[in-house]
């Protein structure tokens, strides 16, 4: 039996890199950007009017204000947004300018319509405190030209996809998701739509996998299989092919007819761990079959060569909240690792004392809440690893390690959100 | 002009109620639950074995304790997962049995293949320490038949998809979402795939505000409107009779080609306010329409029967981070409200002192990060409301009030997240 800490680098060194695809922008959110977005002209690309109002030459403003002239200035013609640059013929009137446009040639300053009366085609100014170029959006002054606006690997969101729209990016290469199959076993189990008999349940963990990829944006197909070694076998044999990943739901604990560790040393995938130091979620099972590439069987050492492909096995325990908790420790991990992006571990503090003796690393169900910049995770004791609808209580995992036995009110520790 | 906390209130008092759909539980992820759902059997539905190993009669196990005879129990059946209980005809016996299956009439503690030796038919107990019952998840221990597992208007996630599986929910009702359509409007924009002309740039606000929206899971539609108040007239006219909700990004200011206020006006579009005391987006414009039931003009007065529908209208202003602000710190409460659901307030700590002098409530970028069970608010000035690119760098606004010009580091305010 492995430390979780060893479980977690053992999956996370067995990443996957699945390749990239281009997708339409307006797909892409939730994804993982591969590409570098440029600037494909300067930000803003003019000298870009942020106020409606007038624009004058601010030289024509300050030499009247010396002088004690009248702060007003014949309107020569309106900017729109939108239309072709004008030009501001004689630099002693203004020119009405709109949110968004072009600022005129020859003027510099606008002043808002709030601090300017316009009467018979004539704008009288009726502050004195204004700075040469205000209200203007300078050419360039949030990015020039080629200046990189989103770097590569980057979780796509609202904000991504505005920049996206700005540049004309129409598609965009973000990371191909793995296919994946999830499977469950146990003859125990029946459909949803079923009426189970006494001794009988209804699936729920491929369901409650099938949503947790959901939230990665990942989709994934699903299936069950009997326990039965020889059908087991074969099927599995025909998903190793087929998927780049696979996750199992039961079957691989001491019972007799939990064969999927048989089934998976018989089909070749090798087994990298089994068994986890921690509860709920012991007996997990993770291993990765190698696919040799025929074709290139004399080409050096290099596994990009050797290998035509690897599937990845994760062979989750079948009590809902270990199957549940699993995903979310190890899987969540590997794919973050594998589309190379950092997810910060985010820690909370612990709104209660715990003790828990056994020398395993307890993941522990908190409901969070926020207070006063603090996040707070208060413990919600389930009835163990069977009692999914727990979960529906509370909002996160919080991983209270090993080497301690006691865990005292405002300690702080690490959580994994899954909400 | 109106405060934020009066401009909010008023967003919220128009909420309004789209009823209810019924959908496949597997497709409702991120929707609003809108029924109680009960357990239809104990959980769980049988004692059920929670650990693979040998179920005993805790007796007979002591009785032989107690006079020192050997911990041996013949084995007289597999009882397994998805089997029919099976009976232990003498309690003196034992019968093997696997995780998820029935408890064996007649036995009542399980003890782990861990502890046990088999031998020719015979499984030796390794250990004296063994409790009654132990390994035996007790029928309805986690609920009764007929306890509310989820209770409604609860934002359904993986955790709760299990728990609809586990009951038979395949279809489950849900808060319809309304109808929305977004508007852009604005000469100098075009299209994503379109190169623009020196004074043009891309529509961008459209497709942020689409991806905003589906973060709730409400689908949009997006039009883009020429600024021509007669074009744009008979355009909102059909979209306040087809669409529950308008979101408007540009022409709400001072503007020469700000129609849109005076086109809410002549369609009969309430003015609820316009221009709140906040920066970024003070200029937005917030109404409603109401459609008179023409079938109930005799009805009382009741708004159920009075009106047959209300259209409600967000005019955002069109600089990218103002409609993005106003979305997030509008919008989104709106929606919470009026699918019923309480959108716990966050905050954060501020990393760094700021100064704000205007008299206005102010909506700051900042990047969020977890240290020691604290969230963290970093600022991040960017170049004013229309620095789309700065969003990328910042994961929500920190919201500093108005009564106020000096925020320190270390003060608490609130945020509100956008990814």
């Amino acid at each position: 039996m492995i430390s979780v800490e060893e479980a977690l680098q053992t999956v996370l060194n067995s990443y996957q890199d699945f390749g990239v695809e281009e997708i339409p922008f307006i797909k892409s959110v939730g994804r993982i950007l591969k590409e570098e977005i440029f600037a494909d002209r300067d930000f803003p690309p003019f000298n870009r009017v942020s106020m409606d109002g007038i624009a004058i030459d601010y030289s024509a403003f300050t030499s009247r204000l010396r002088s004690k002239r009248p702060l007003s200035f014949k309107i020569e013609g309106i900017q729109a947004a939108g239309s072709e640059q004008i030009t501001l013929k004689n630099t002693e009137n203004c020119i009405e300018v709109m949110t968004g446009a072009v600022l005129p040639n020859n003027a510099n300053t606008v002043i808002r319509y709030e601090d300017v009366t316009i009467e018979n085609g004539v704008a009288t100014i009726n502050i004195d405190a204004i700075n040469d170029g205000q209200n203007v959006h300078s050419k360039g002054k949030d990015g020039q030209k080629g200046d990189v606006l989103i770097e590569e690997n980057k979780i796509i969101s609202a904000a991504e996809i505005g920049v996206l729209a700005t540049v004309g990016k129409s598609t965009v290469k973000v990371a191909k998701q793995s296919k994946v199959m999830i499977v469950s076993t146990g003859d125990e189990l029946v459909g949803v739509d079923e009426i189970p008999l006494e001794h009988q349940i209804r699936r729920s963990n491929v369901f409650t996998l099938v949503s947790l990829l959901e939230r990665l944006n990942i989709p994934s197909e699903t299936a069950h299989i009997t326990d039965d070694k020889p059908i087991l076998k074969s099927k599995i044999e025909n998903y190793l092919q087929e998927y780049d990943v696979l996750l199992f739901s039961g079957a691989v604990s001491k019972g007799k007819y939990d064969f999927l560790p048989e089934v998976f040393d018989e089909l070749g995938v090798e087994k990298l761990f089994h068994k986890v130091a921690q509860r709920p979620g012991k007996p997990f099972w993770f291993g990765r079959k190698s696919f040799l590439n025929e074709n290139n069987l004399n080409s050096d050492n290099q596994t990009n060569d050797k290998y035509k492909k690897n599937t990845i096995v994760f062979g989750f325990p079948g009590n809902p909240i270990s199957t549940f908790v699993n995903c979310v420790a190890y899987f969540y991990p590997w794919y973050y690792k594998s589309v190379d992006i950092k997810a910060e571990t985010e820690t909370a503090i612990l709104n209660a004392d715990v003790s828990f003796k056994p020398n395993l690393t307890y993941f522990l169900q908190v409901k969070l809440s926020s207070r006063f910049g603090h996040l707070i995770a208060t413990p919600i004791i389930g009835n163990g690893s069977g009692d999914l609808a727990s979960l529906v209580k509370t909002d996160a995992f919080i991983q209270l390690p090993n080497d301690k036995t006691e865990f005292k009110k405002g300690e702080v520790f690490p959580i994994i959100r899954y909400r």
